[in-house]
């Protein structure tokens, strides 16, 4: 690895293909050493998603909204904890971590665009599967959208996959 | 970079956007001196293609196919040659190539399933305006059906872009 010093953004959330990114990426290309930054970078849903969700947007009382909300943080917390601890080994590089309502899509393509990262990385599908039946893949609006290169990682499937993880 | 030996596949082109794919592949994720092997895969097009560009596939004499299968031959030739002064100051880097006729979606695709490589990395768009008319974003395609990581390098406009590149 020539590069250092680069700004990379890794987009998690709470699928197991997220964590696989995560960890593929810091095998393959952050070395632990370097002095890159890692920018650990979650969508919370937007609260039209709440809503949409069940087709109606008087459905929720403030205080069940509130408790979407509260859980939301909640998982949050738990996505960007458990990818925190993933880097725990890294010297040197800075891990920081960047949560905001929004639209994956579009949230992480902004991010993106405004830190001037060098790399986004990202699971291949992302977001769980109710969010991507509304919101479509989040890896390919990303991969046609983002300024910036976007590695894609898949996690293979067990009966095969590239072999080697 | 903690990983070595790893095989990389980097989908060349005529276009500039894989030859900076291929520079940006070389300062963010080969090291000069590790033992990884960089595959350089080249689709020559499908005679199908140059048939139906025209709209008639009966439109050729054998003599003007022959005429095209050997220009296209030559821009294989020159796309990889140059791909490979780019790679020359690799040390222990094995440097291969593959050169195909086919579709490039599916070529590329199956050359990273056949060959079992850790990573494809390809330019954005791939494969030219004309091409691309034809078969649609070869990046976008093999970013969806690829089985191992893709990697997507995008040039950055010249006003602008990521900044450091």
């Amino acid at each position: 690895m020539a590069e250092n010093g680069r700004k990379i953004l890794l987009a998690v959330d709470e699928g197991d293909e997220s964590m696989y990114a995560l960890t593929w990426c810091l095998k393959n290309v952050i070395s632990e050493n370097s002095k890159d930054t890692l920018i650990l970078c979650y969508a919370k849903p937007p609260r039209a998603v709440h809503t949409a969700m069940e087709g109606t947007v008087w459905a929720f009382s403030p205080d069940v909204m509130e408790s979407l909300e509260r859980y939301s943080n909640d998982v949050a917390q738990c996505v960007i904890e458990k990818a925190k601890r993933a880097c725990k080994h890294l010297n040197d590089v800075k891990v920081e971590t960047v949560v905001e309502h929004g639209d994956p899509r579009d949230m992480i393509c902004e991010v993106a665009e405004k830190l001037k990262v060098d790399l986004l990385v990202m699971g291949s599908h992302g977001y769980g599967l109710i969010k991507r039946a509304f919101l479509g893949s989040v890896s390919n609006h990303c991969a046609q959208n983002a300024k910036c290169p976007v590695l894609i990682v898949k996690k293979p499937k067990p009966k095969g996959g590239n072999g080697k993880h």
